[in-house]
């Protein structure tokens, strides 16, 4: 199964709807596909000009490693480089923090992932999660 | 004046709407500021998974330079080494055909570009065009 | 509202002046726009060849992420593999200290930043702040 | 003999002047030592964000070559080939066209160049050399 462009903004606008419920920093998010490849971006007014490649870089991670953000900082302070070797591998596209969100389908499958940033790494993943669910899928945060 | 997330969004979905009625291959299509940073992206279900670096590159040349993809492309057609050494300038993040759209404010300054792919490339341009003056911009393909 | 190129003179002279009557070493000084493009830049007779990149990236990052170099020098202080992973992402253009001033207009929006390199980094960040000041906006070192 | 910021600001200032009177499109204007490392610059309001990059390369090339950037448009024009490996040892950082101006010593020693970029690469060059000249030194464009 694949994430659908309708369900990637379904993902985008529950996340940022959520962002605003909690009252968060302006969000970026973006949902890339299970080869990590860029499906549907949303920067909001005020966010930083930056913030597109920190996004894709959260996701990332998560899509080519199968790990979500909070298990890729686990293994960062644990053994930093071993996420900075990962990074020289990727091409220095991975950003290993929360707000890198696996999203799986019925069976467990991984089938892309959603990146957030703008707010506390924390708040990030939980505005996340809330999108992810509300496509009906599983979010691994 | 900048481009807001709002814009930016009606430019797609006019871009989308555009190619449906004209029976267009799916497109990809990207808005970036004007400083050529991503405010917001999509890809149709169907498009090749490297559709967002065409449209980025479609785009990111236009706002770079202040040139449209049609103004690029007669350059590349009459000076190759030109446009060769102006990718090597940007990171061979310029891809120079119509489909990178100027987005231009009412007093005429560049404000940011959008970037279509998917069909022919003067099929894109014409697509974009739509999307840009739906959001009461100007289009210059 | 965009840096005009006088105003990003002033904030350079000013920077320098202030560098002078501090007693600093020879500085180097940049200016980019809202999106981590060069507006303008000068380098003193006797800094080293290799300034232009360490002040750009002092600006860079700014821009790139909204936040001041302090803060910067805060986050990667706290999660240093954080920063390395920004750097990734941003090409290696962040130079994470004291010296990369945000420039906000008098909404609040950041408007482009200021770089300065040569001295302490404490030194270089009192100096340029004294160059935005210098041409009408507010200073975030 | 290095050339000094004095000189450097010279140069900038009298090829601004010399591209109003001429009524040029807004210019940037890069000013490189011996090394082909950044004294000065400035862009001008009105001129694209990505233009740093070029007049960098119009100068860097020069620098690095010893060929002003008519020669290096000579050596393109004859072996394309040649100028592209050229930019795959200098990290794709040379732009062999005319705006490119030597900068030399009344010894006839290569110390720095000048890179314009903004009108016609023949204007652009022209412009330069009334700078290079200001500042009392040889121009070769």
């Amino acid at each position: 199964m694949a994430i659908s462009l309708d369900q990637a903004k379904t993902m985008i606008n529950v996340t940022r709807a959520k962002g605003r419920e909690m009252g968060l920093k302006p969000l970026s998010v973006v949902v890339l596909d299970a080869g990590g490849h860029v499906l549907a971006f949303e920067r909001e007014d005020g966010a930083a000009p930056g913030r597109f490649g920190i996004a894709q870089g959260k996701a990332y991670g998560a899509v080519m490693l199968g790990m979500s953000g909070s298990a890729q900082m686990a293994r960062a302070e644990q053994q930093a480089f071993f996420m900075a070797a990962v990074n020289g591998v990727y091409g220095g596209q991975v950003v290993p923090v929360p707000g890198g969100v696996l999203v799986r389908d019925a069976t467990g499958a991984v089938i892309g992932a959603l990146g957030v940033t703008g707010d506390t790494s924390d708040n990030d993943a939980i505005a996340g999660k809330a999108g992810v669910e509300a496509a009906g899928l599983q979010a691994e945060i």
